[in-house]
């Protein structure tokens, strides 16, 4: 198997666990957050600084990267891995939420969905075939299964046959997939309805996948019913394969998240935020472009030992965003993912020591959620 | 003084010199080529990566830094050094330049120039004296006179005018400048007129300044009119003190400038073709945007040996470029620095080995003039 999980620590009061997972791009530790790259790149970054702050596994665009450059070429290239020179581990979704997120540019079959591209309007067709067939060009470590984020809300109905399709299409991409050095991830879905959570985490586990992604959550629901689903659904997946729970990344969610035993974690939201002049700090977001820290000399936070923390004031990154210099949105989104690897890192030392919960109230006393 | 320059060599064939620097930040060889970052940061590079490719001196921009962030608060963050944590040199032209670009926004008479800001349109006032407060604010190692670069073409009265109140402006200036640890250069114009530029060198040189820049020249004249004026200018200042030509950073200038004896150079030329996808390269400029390269595997220059070339190919800058991702612009920005400042050191190699005409020649056989 390419992808091998072992389960370090059980936390004797909750569900969370610290682990390792073994890939050909290397080992890394559990929970992990994954830092999106979308076209093959983590937005502002170098793969020099992410090795810097410790980051394992970056993830990468099925969809984004099929249109442009095309995936033949980065096959070309040598694979992700040699085109955008990351040597770790690199994870690619499916493609599937993007196209279902085209709406009208979309038409859904069982076959698979034929869409329009967003750049130039041209003709597309993707099937769990050829999702497989890019994935496996691409040729990152851990790849997904196409399928359908069933949106929020939906009907019960819906919900029902979207998540069947996605099974019998989980299916489809387990028999196309023939690469040996990368995993293939079910993805659990079902929306918000527990008997089809139920239904779909038993099917897939069935087939036996190297890992399981609980999909379909953070879609827009509140975060009570997101965690309900969650702390429902994850038991139902095997304690010896890894748990993804896709598009999740906020402190507070990633906290929640691991408590019910989940194991990686993306989000585009500590890169995107800190592109728009907003920080996380122990305390809590900062929005660093306001006003009131034109004349702050400290740093974001006093407690970050990052790069942008050690060398520039509040100030300074102030006056870069508002300039609208390129260094600026670096900064901050350095700071906000070593701040999250960071804050990984605390948590799996919490498990290890068998205090997460005393480390998750600590951080609901300080964090001010929002 | 501030400054000091060290003749080291002197070019037997030709004007070309090589020296040292001393500034209160550190010694740097001549000829020197100074990146520039206008608003307090050298468009998508970090001080670090600056420091990693050899740059010495940065030039900085008191137009800019005057309107935002406020000279005063940059001040107070400790000067540019401190503000943008960059422990090397800093030199701040005078913004006379810019608000003199400024066309219909400014309004000139003898006490100094009226404009409105680029920004938001609000009134302010730079003269000799205010020009000189704001730099001593800033509090670069090299601050310049305040002076009109004459524009091209103007008419005879026009220049002589205009560099009879430069000459006036440069007393005012270093009547105004009280800082010890900086030094403050005179600017030489006179337009394309030899004699005006031979009043203006003797007026400048009997005022003894710490060095001298040759302005007014690069500001679109044809190429042989500039060396004709620049050959002219540049043996009426005095050997053993620098000499700085503005806005000059093409390779093919910086070689004829070095030959006529210059010592220091900028140009936003390398870092604003670089966000545009141009690099340069020993044989010349390539578009790495164009089609031709999507599955070039290729580095941009595979005898240059910066970050960029060590790492990714032209088809994956190219895709960046295309996708519009910042990691794009960093990664010929950073090309295009490092091949400036390789350039150089070459150059500088040349002299000291008295063989700077058979290097000019090797360069303008290779290099693809345009
Ligand atoms: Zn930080
Ligand atoms: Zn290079």
């Amino acid at each position: 198997m390419a992808i091998t999980f072992e389960l370090i620590k059980q936390c004797s009061k909750t569900g969370a666990r610290a682990g390792r997972l073994y890939t050909p791009h290397g080992v890394f530790e559990t929970p992990i957050f994954m830092p999106v790259g979308t076209q093959a790149t983590v937005k502002a970054m170098s793969p020099d600084e992410l090795k810097a702050m410790g980051a394992g596994i970056i993830l990468s665009n099925t969809y984004h990267l099929y249109l442009r450059p095309g995936h033949e070429l980065v096959a070309e290239a040598g694979g992700l891995h040699g085109f955008m020179h990351w040597d770790r581990g690199i994870l690619t979704d499916s493609g599937g939420f993007q196209v279902f997120s085209l709406g009208p540019l979309r038409k859904i079959t069982e076959e698979g969905v034929a869409f329009r591209s967003h750049i130039d309007g041209s003709k597309h067709f993707l099937s769990p075939e050829k999702a497989t067939e890019i994935q496996m060009a691409l040729g990152a470590d851990i790849i997904m299964a196409f399928d359908e984020c069933v949106p929020y809300p939906a009907e019960y109905d819906y919900a029902k046959a979207s998540t069947e399709r996605t099974t019998r299409w989980a299916e489809r991409c387990k028999k196309a997939h023939t690469r040996k050095d990368q995993a293939l991830f079910g993805i659990v879905q079902g929306g918000m309805y527990k008997d089809l959570r139920a239904m779909s985490a038993r099917d897939l586990v069935a087939m036996d996948f190297p890992g399981y992604a609980v999909g379909g959550l953070s879609v827009g629901e509140p975060k009570p019913l997101m965690y309900e689903i969650l702390e429902y659904t994850v038991p139902l997946l095997p304690a010896n394969k890894p748990r993804y729970l896709m598009g999740v990344g906020t402190p507070d969610c990633l906290v929640e998240g691991v408590m019910y035993g989940i194991d990686m974690f993306d989000c585009v939201f500590p890169t995107r935020v800190a592109r728009n002049g907003t920080v996380m700090t122990s305390r809590g977001k900062l929005v660093v472009k306001n006003a009131e820290y034109a004349r702050d000399f400290r740093p974001i936070d006093p407690d970050c030992e990052c790069y942008t923390c050690r060398n520039f004031s509040r100030a300074y990154i102030r006056h870069l965003l508002k300039a609208e210099e390129i260094f600026g949105l670096r900064l901050t989104t350095i700071h906000n993912l070593h701040f999250l690897l960071n804050f990984m890192r605390n948590m799996r030392k919490a498990i290890l020591e068998d205090r997460f919960l005393a480390f998750r109230q600590e951080f609901r006393a300080q964090y001010q959620l929002h």
